[in-house]
């Protein structure tokens, strides 16, 4: 019984993921669904890359933080002047597609790719399949999971790419250990390079394994610190959202 | 529904864990829950500590390690002489009180403080609350579960102390972002230690909200490469395992 409820649960989900996804692709909009440990410096890898003169207008972002617990993730990225908004599960340990649908609203996006107008609203004319004039012109959504390397692996958002974010100060280890979100991740981020000389962290075993576990993997090493890897990375966005 | 379905196997859970939990007091072993996140340095914690000369055979130890898949981290505990069970979740998230009763036969405890003998074989004769001379003397019991800071929190193992890692590379907001662990948590070790001066990890806010969460929770800096730390987690340790 308890593994039909689950099964239930994942079938809601995909067909939830697949409305959310359909509305991102027809509004052109890339949608990434970054999953890492806690502390592994997914919300510092937002703010580097954002923070960076004139790159947030290129990638015309906004961002979904989830979070079991309170907003600091959401305030960072708020200082920084993108548009975000602040999911709190309360204390469930991943988002589900459900969460990302109530969460677009907040973002102003309710009605991109929406073709037959709200079903609850009878008097509502059909809506454009482009945004209107009054929505942003988001490009990039980046998601940003709970902080954890299992459960969110087994919820599709609807998102157009999962990126995985691993810290070198969690160890080479890790692909293999926890290979559920390494087998599905197109993007693997190997943050916090800059501590490299003070671990005994293998650059070669974890792209090795992370190879092994998927091999069409694309494979960023980075730092927030220094700087080191974001233009790669940059790049790879901008190809996505179509920046020239 | 989804809620009672979880109430239900929660309350299961909560008998299963009170069973295991008389049976370690009966048998006056102390057993440890040790909950972190992926790569916040559990297994390297426990080799440190079992490592040192001696200090295995003081405490007398052994491990019950819980991961998704493979058995890397058991292979590190075996290497270094201590009894150890491996548990794979098969992609579950956190271990649970079953999974314990079931790991603790794997270490050759399973008569440990059954006064009643069997009740599966009616010809058995009351068993001792004391170990017999065939099963190992194992005063220390160390858990460490899934690397996860979420989804073990909730789950009750029979332990008698829940003891959270903190590495400080995952930086000092995680108390405040992860509550639901650190208002449990009877004991903190704050790992890595040795990485303070390459990070902006404030110790000061990190002890200071988790005194917030848990006004009397011990808190123990660490690190393995340096073994800083180490002497006053072991005198503590071996308070608890009554060793003189």
């Amino acid at each position: 019984m308890k593994i039909i409820a689950a099964k239930k649960i994942l079938k809601a989900n995909e067909q939830l993921a697949a409305e959310n996804r359909s509305q991102f692709d027809a509004a052109g909009v890339f949608a990434v669904n970054l999953v890492g440990s806690p502390g592994c410096g997914k919300t510092t890898l937002l703010e580097a890359l954002f923070g960076q003169a004139g790159l947030a207008g290129r990638l015309a972002p906004a961002v979904i933080e989830g979070d079991i617990a309170g907003s600091i993730d959401a305030q960072r990225i708020d200082a920084i002047g993108v548009p975000v908004v602040q999911i709190n599960t309360e204390g469930a340990c991943h988002l589900d597609a459900s969460m990302i649908a109530a969460a677009k609203e907040g973002l102003g996006i309710r009605d991109w790719g929406r073709a037959g107008g709200d079903p609850e609203s009878p008097t509502s004319s059909p809506q454009p399949l482009v945004p209107s004039p009054q929505t942003p012109a988001v490009r990039l959504l980046v998601i940003e999971n709970v902080g954890n390397l299992v459960c969110p692996t087994g919820y599709d958002l609807g998102e157009d790419e999962k990126v995985a974010v691993l810290s070198v100060a969690e160890g080479d280890e890790k692909p293999i250990k926890y290979p559920g979100l390494f087998v599905r991740a197109g993007v693997v981020l190997i943050n916090k390079i800059d501590l490299l000389p003070y671990t005994n962290f293998s650059m070669d075993r974890a792209v090795g394994d992370i190879r092994k576990l998927h091999a069409a993997a694309t494979v960023f090493p980075l730092s927030c610190r220094t700087g080191e890897g974001f233009a790669a990375w940059c790049e790879y966005l901008g190809q996505k959202t179509r920046v020239t």
